[in-house]
Order: C-alpha cells, then sequence, then structure tokens
C-alpha cells in the first residue's frame, strides 16, 4: 500500500481515502500497524483542528434521533462532520450501537457527513486507540466537528472524554428520584447536559429535570477550565429541531473561551502524552504476543501449576530471557 | 542480607523472620525485590498447606470481631493462623483496615496467631502482589489457616477470591430490600455467606436475612467446583461465639471434597499461572520506570505536546530504543 498517496488522499478530502484508512489503523496486523503509524505521521501537522465532541447517553435517550438532527443542522451550515462511535460492547453483543447506517439513514446520506461504526474489539483499550486514531485522520481529512459516540458501558465515557474538546451528556426527562442514578464521575466530565425529548407531553417533565441537573450540576464542581455558567444543562428536541442552535452556541462559546485562556491547547497536549504513554505500554505488552514468546510462556506456566518454580521466579527468568 | 537464613527461619516457625520477610517482599527497591524473589524460591518446595480463607464483608458487618472470634476458636484447637489483608484504601485514608492490632487484641496476643496489616500501597495491584507473596511465606511458615480479609472496595473481592481457596462473605441482618444491592458479582464468587450478628434483637432478622441469601445463591448459581448444598449461608454469631465451629466444619467439608474432585490443586495451580502472567506484565511494565526510560520518555511527551510527532510513531520509536 502507497502510504503516502493515502495521506494525500485522505488530506484532499477522498471519503474512500478515509474509509480505506480507518480499516487499516483498525487491524491487528504487525505490518499494517506499521503503516498505520506511517500514514498518521504523513498526515500530522496540516493545522487542521476539528471541534472534537464527545457524547454520552444510555439507550433510549434518544442518541441516535440527536445525533442525525445535530448532525444535519451541522452540515446545512456547510459543516463537515464526523461520527464515531465508542462501543466496547459491540463485539459481544454482535451489534454496534452504531453498525447500522440506517438508524442515522438521513445524515449518512449528507454530502457534509461521514459515519463510521466502533470497530469491533471486545477491549476498550483497543477501541480507545484506534478511535483516537481515526479522530485525527478525520481532522486531517478537513472535518469542522468530530462527534465521537458512546453509550455509557463501564469506564468508556471516561475514554472518550479524554479524546474530546467537550463532552455533552445526554439525558431523557425524569423523575425527581432517578437523578440519583446518574454516575457521579460522570456528571463530574460533564461540560453540558442536554435533557432531549423536551416536546409533547414530556416537556413539563424536561424541564423539571433540567432545572434538577443544572442544580446538580452546581454542587458538583467549579472548574478552573470551566466559564461562568458552566457546566450547564439545557433543553432540547431531537424530533422537533428545537434547542440545537443553542446547544452548538453554547459548544462553541465553551471551546472559545478555553481557546482564550489557553486551556484548550493545554487540554490537547495533556491527551497527547496520555495518548502516548498508553501506545508505549501496549507496545511494551505487546511483546508477550509474538509467537517466541507465548511459547516460552506456556512452558513457564507449566512448570509453575506443577509448582517446580514460584510464579516470581519464572516472571523473572522470563523477563531476562525478553532481553533488556 | 542472608536470605538462605531467613527461609530457614521462616521454615522453623520463626515469627520475627516472617515479618522481617513480609516487610521485604514489601519493598519497592529493586534490590529487595531480587531478593524477595530470592526467598519465595528458597522457601518453595515445603509441601506445608494451608487452609487459604478469603473473607470479604463491609464496615459495620462485624468482621473484626468474627475474625478475633474465629481465629480464637482455631488456634484454641492447636491450629495456627495467619490473618492478611487486602485493601487499597489504606494509603489513601491514612487507616487501614487492618493498620490497628488492638483492633484484635486477643487474637493478636493468642500465641498461634499472627496479624500482618496491608502494605501501603494505593494501586489495588500492588497489594495483590505482595499479599500472595505473603500467603505462600505463611504458608512456608507452617500456618494450618491463612485467612486474607478485605473490605468492598472495588475489584478488591475478586482478587482476594483470587488468591484464596474457599470466599466468605460475612454480612449483617438486612431488610429485603437490601438484598438487591449485594453486588451480583460479589454472589458469584462467594463459597459461604455467614450472617453475622445473630443474636439479641437482631436473631429473627439474621435468620431471614439468611434464608433470603440462601434463595439468591441457589438461583444465582451451581458450579462443577461445587458439592451439594454450596454455596451455602448460615447464620452465626461472632460476640457469643455462636455457629464458629458449624462454619468451619462447612469450610472444611468444601474443601475435602475439593480435594478429592481435584479441584483444589486445579484451582491452585491456575492462581498461581495468573499470579505468573501478571507477575511478568507487571515486570515489562516496570521497564518503564528506569531513570533512562524516564527521561527518554519525558523528552517524547513533550515533543508529542507540542505536535511535533504523534503520539503512535513516539511510541514505536521509543519501543525499538528499549530494545528488543
Amino acid at each position: 500500500m502507497d502510504i503516502e498517496d493515502l495521506g494525500e488522499r485522505i488530506i484532499a478530502g477522498d471519503r474512500r481515502a478515509l474509509a480505506q484508512a480507518i480499516t487499516l489503523i483498525e487491524s491487528g496486523r504487525a505490518d499494517h500497524r506499521a503503516q498505520a503509524t506511517e500514514l498518521l505521521e504523513a498526515v500530522r501537522g496540516t493545522g487542521r483542528e476539528a471541534i472534537r465532541i464527545g457524547l454520552s447517553g444510555t439507550p433510549g435517550v434518544g442518541k441516535s434521533t440527536f445525533i442525525e438532527s445535530f448532525g444535519l443542522m451541522l452540515t446545512g451550515q456547510g459543516l463537515k462532520v464526523a461520527v464515531l462511535a465508542v462501543d466496547p460492547s459491540s463485539a459481544r453483543s454482535g451489534g454496534s450501537i452504531l453498525g447500522d447506517k440506517t438508524r442515522m439513514e438521513r445524515l449518512s446520506r449528507a454530502p457534509g457527513a461521514f459515519i463510521r461504526p466502533s470497530p469491533s474489539r471486545s477491549h476498550l483499550g483497543g477501541v480507545a486507540r484506534r478511535t483516537r486514531e481515526a479522530v485525527a485522520l478525520c481532522e486531517a481529512a478537513g472535518f469542522d466537528v468530530v462527534l465521537i459516540e458512546t453509550v455509557g458501558v463501564g469506564q468508556s465515557e471516561t475514554v472518550v472524554a479524554e479524546m474530546s474538546d467537550i463532552f455533552v451528556l445526554l439525558m431523557a426527562p425524569a423523575g425527581g428520584d432517578e437523578l440519583q442514578g446518574v454516575k457521579r464521575g460522570i456528571m463530574e466530565i460533564a461540560d453540558l447536559i442536554l435533557v432531549n425529548k423536551a416536546d409533547g407531553d414530556l416537556k413539563a417533565a424536561a424541564q423539571r429535570t433540567r432545572s434538577d441537573y443544572a442544580g446538580a450540576l452546581r454542587l458538583l464542581r467549579k472548574r478552573a477550565q470551566d466559564p461562568e455558567g458552566f457546566p450547564k444543562a439545557i433543553c432540547v428536541s431531537a424530533l422537533q429541531d428545537d434547542g440545537l442552535v443553542e446547544a452548538w452556541d453554547e459548544m462553541r462559546a465553551l471551546i472559545e473561551w478555553r481557546r482564550d485562556e489557553g486551556h484548550f491547547a493545554a487540554r490537547r497536549a495533556a491527551q497527547a502524552q496520555s495518548w502516548f504513554t498508553e501506545e508505549l505500554r501496549q507496545g511494551l505488552l505487546a511483546r508477550l504476543d509474538a509467537p517466541e514468546a507465548r511459547a516460552e510462556m506456556e512452558r513457564y506456566a507449566r512448570a509453575v501449576a506443577e509448582g517446580g518454580i514460584t510464579p516470581a521466579a519464572a516472571a523473572t527468568e522470563m523477563l531476562e530471557k525478553l532481553g533488556r
């Protein structure tokens, strides 16, 4: 594969090249991994910078409808929008939250939009690494907004927040009691809570829920990276296209403030450093997957099981064999 | 330090040597680590085998009282009992669940007993590694029973179950609704549930709670490693020394059955293999802690933050420098 050419086509905005490149970074093969690293290096330094929006919401809050309506509003303004997903459960359940483009049929047909389902890996770490790289490729391809969607499974929300410029939580109207069910950790990383379905019979409930969340957010925190009034909770109706412009205005206002204060760049730099450390750790551990290492590990594991050597001594010996 | 001599003294049952050895394995220094590995290898193959009992219970269930009463019953029978703790929170909170021997004053003065608080490490992984090694040392020192205590913080119960022959859950009498609050994963690893405080005013509530748990356990599982009737729920009163003999009988019956069926040895072999794999992974990652590696990482992290190289390319380069 001609990596230099692939990189040039991505930068030129070629969607097929982008899709092909994402398939490459999702591959587990060592030669593909080396090519992926080369490709990422080749598309670095375009100076292009998308707004990376992390979006989480449990099933039933209307996430697909929101992404479609919000995405269409943005593409309608002439913006280019990429939608990626982090869904560690997709491998197990057999169906990705974004495996089906028909879920957002109108958006998938919009000329400015690009939708990519979550890679089918069972480990959140694996999904996270590939999604981070896909974000970088989408940015190099000139997208203005990259939406990274997740369903709140385990640590996936934290992982998505760590690759986003802002983190948005989509919620459904709820009774006061249910407020307690929201994981405190998620409230703490949310920059903006959108209470969806603020239409018809649910409108009043949505407004009460918004007010409850706004109160909870005020109690929970005030971070140095937040301007006055943030984190914020507002009502939207994805079904009726209500509040979407306001939501986008709030996101941009927050991003602008963070840019002006230097938090935006600092956050991106810190994220890149964490990503580097994680790559390094995973790369080091991958040495244990090499065929020779595997065979050696199996020999030691047998000896350990039979009581012929302690686990600690076996690990020490094997580490010496792996070389310094 | 003369490791061979230390090993011989441990095998001879010298408590001070045992305490000194546990301090050695808890040390983070590289030379201490090498000595610890040597020591574990030196005391391997005594043929001694303790019954390793994992015990979990949230604060308030009377865990200290139970361990003291249960431990005194065992030492009263002439058995030697070691009590270790896995408490990842001890470093943060400043007070270990077992930091204070006065908590089990009578047991700590019993000639057949040995009590050791949790090492002060903030990472559960670190506490787990050291506790596994301390268990091996106690076993070599001739203890008949090793009690590994934990409070249910995060994954600590799973970690303790993975180093135990049987896993016991200590519970307090509760209303029917509270049953749902018990984490399903914990119920699934419990071999025996002891409902404590079955005395005085709480006796009837304890009996109802026992019956609820017994029902839940029957619904939850039937494993190949379980004889008829297990997992089981029984009532005890640590305060009045009620049910302790029965609890010990149940534990021994389960252990005997597992020995006869070959599950006991198979479980220990599998645990030793997991421990080896974990040691190997941690040992490999520890290479990043060496001063040269740290300096190199910092250089790359700066370049990554400045956008001079992608995280993936920086990781690849650094991995090459670390050597194959």
